[in-house]
């Protein structure tokens, strides 16, 4: 199988904007790549045959998919459950709208594990189709990964954006709490979970969110940015020696390379807080799944799996004292990490623990990306290492709350300082 | 017509439990209730004619109404717009999962303003029927207030807890955020969407919220609460001259009263922030409606209300920065209420700017109630008082976020020191 050569947004559009292509002959591409390649991908789980098209909009002739957990009015919306087989939802998710409102073309849905939860779906790794894509948001980022398509949306509640990102070797963002709309997907922890975007690189995917929200996200050629005056922290969390060697390796090269393009390293310690907000995730994530997925418990139980069923009975089992503990740990959490951006401008860390693991049973492990689901702190899966069987190694970038346009100027500058050194 | 008589959930439970009643009677009685009265009345817009009865559970044998903004998989849910007329979701929002697992009996749904915003639905105020019962939660205040049922759930997202309640003359609860989960209401602006309750009394809807959340919040018989410990702060916040003269006589009525039962009154000055803050209320819950509802906009437009149409276009005009400085000014917010609270216990001011006004064209006014929707902290209108029509007038009580109980406590305290004043 030849390396899989995903499809550069800013290229697409600078080919359209120079009239070199133009939306129905871009939409159509995509159309072909998904009928060649989604055969042993299975990144999609429902195609438009016939999408409709835009022209003149920020977004026009951009084929995106839609993770299944998100509502959409003209396409089946399964949530990754047998359940919602062919549930046609009234209205869209609002993300989708919004993607429609710029221009997009909707060219379909993509798997998700069900209910955005651990059961995985049918997609397999583009990099070797042995290894699991990650989850939640498999197809979508199986589907970028893959050349199928330019941008994909996602939603993250664990790790379900930076992870999948990370294993498929391209860029995965997830914005600060509340930057993109969550109505309208299946929700799981109203609290984390999180709309998230997909694109080949950085700087695609920087795009991708400048034209979908008309935010200045965009990451200009802008000279201004200058390493210096950018203080990098390699952040040393408790679950940093749980990385594979590879891995590590990986971010090790990356802080060297970081270093010798003249940024500034600042290694930090993980503070007490914010090791007990990363524990308070768990217990927060399962008292809301509790909540949350309550109906479907006392409505399907017998079409869910068996783990989750598991998380939502832990949660309505729990004690509402315990989710306010979560809460306040959490909140706590927020502060420090507030405290901790006063001194660093952005937080190095894996993405994943190591590569894709063998096998589609597991999507793998959000260990690195829950905590900052928490905290809403904008983070993104730097694409650009791989281990010496080829699998995509992703180096997480984390900045304040808020701070979502510097993190994607110094995560594309990185990207490139990455490339060079791998 | 005669004063409406609400039913107290407490009486109707130690009826249950000593074995006066049985939940089959109880949910009988309300059904006929509802017979007799809601045509006059117009709460509900679905009742069910065999409705699920539990048995042993602790909210066995309570009918409760369920605001029709949130999903019932057994009953339509129209969110009150002709666009979801017949509309039955797949599953059921959160809390009404949670309150079928208590045992509670979903005996229908109420009436909803459109989408929970001002555009209003056909019911009116049982204590005088061309006077308007408030919105949005206009059914689930009215049904209890005319004593059709002894309990019912609605949301609040500027204040359509607090007012409706005021208006209909009973206790109208707003939690914490996040204390009863949100999912499954469809959302106008999820970071202010809150789910509530309604009942008779405060001491009524403390035992609601304690038995549908097993949380500790039922206002027990407890002489450790001495007034003379408890601060109460009256709110002089920059609204306050707008309130129409009977309010401020109620309050200032209320003030005397609770500083006669010992209470500790501390006039309080409306820190500028907090101001700041509740002008941020309209900005942010425009750019989230323009978002959350920015889907039906584009698919309904022909059958959604213009000041509905209205927001929505609004908060899709607004600037993403516009958007980000409402967030930074209630975050700020948020820190000026938690300082506040070092120094009081509990907030008093109006639930409303005066009684319901009269005719059905508008649900009244939100200003006392956004300040708090937006900061998250739990509040209640406490029923007591009325003009000389016979138009109640409510009090609403604020406490810490988090401080559910002691509001609940105090509040009690308080309703009874004030219907003797009143």
């Amino acid at each position: 199988m030849p390396a899989p050569e995903p499809i550069s947004l800013s290229a697409l559009l600078q080919a359209r904007d120079s009239g070199q292509t133009a939306p129905p002959e871009m939409v159509a591409q995509a159309s072909e790549a998904i009928r060649t390649k989604d055969d042993d991908i299975v990144a999609f789980t429902h195609v438009e045959n016939r999408p409709a098209i835009s022209n003149g909009a920020p977004l026009s002739g951009i084929a995106i998919g839609i993770k299944d957990i998100l509502d959409t009015a003209d396409m089946p919306t399964g949530y990754g459950s047998e359940v919602f087989a062919g549930h046609r939802p009234r209205t869209d998710a609002a993300v989708v709208a919004l993607a429609r409102r710029r221009g997009a073309t909707i060219i379909g849905k993509t798997v998700t594990t069900e209910y955005a939860f651990f059961e995985p779906g049918p997609t397999v790794n583009p990099h070797n189709t042995s290894h699991t894509p990650g989850g939640s948001s498999s197809g979508s980022a199986a589907a970028v990964a893959a050349g199928m398509v330019p941008a994909t949306i996602g939603t993250q509640t664990g790790g379900s954006v930076l992870r999948p990102a990370a294993y498929c070797g391209i860029a995965g963002y997830k914005p600060s709490f509340r930057l993109l709309p969550a109505t309208g997907m299946k929700h799981f922890a109203p609290s984390l979970d999180t709309v998230g975007l997909f694109a080949a690189t950085v700087t695609d995917v920087a795009l991708f969110a400048d034209l979908l929200t008309g935010r200045d996200l965009r990451v200009a050629s802008d000279p201004s940015l200058r390493p210096a005056d950018i203080r990098i922290g390699l952040y040393r969390c408790s679950e940093l020696p749980t990385a594979d060697a590879a891995m590590q390796a990986a971010l090790e090269t990356a802080i060297a390379a970081a270093q010798a393009a003249g940024f500034t390293i600042i290694p930090v310690e993980e503070p007490d807080v914010l090791k007990k907000a990363r524990a308070a995730h768990s217990p927060l994530q399962a008292f809301e799944a509790g909540m949350s997925c309550g109906p479907d418990l006392a409505l399907f139980e017998d079409q869910l799996s068996q783990r989750l069923k598991d998380v939502i009975r832990e949660g309505q089992a729990m004690a509402p004292q315990a989710y306010d503990t979560a809460r306040r740990d959490a909140k706590r959490g927020r502060m420090a990490t507030a405290a901790l951006f006063d001194d660093i401008d952005i937080l190095l860390t894996p993405s994943a623990p190591g590569p894709a693991p063998r096998g589609l049973a597991s999507t793998g492990d959000p260990r690195f990306n829950k905590l900052w689901t928490l905290m809403g702190t904008p983070s993104i899966s730097i694409p650009a290492f791989s281990t010496a069987d080829g699998l995509p190694l992703g180096i997480q970038a984390v900045a304040r709350f808020g701070d979502d346009r510097r993190l994607l100027k110094v995560a594309a500058h990185l990207e490139k300082v990455f490339r060079t050194a791998a």
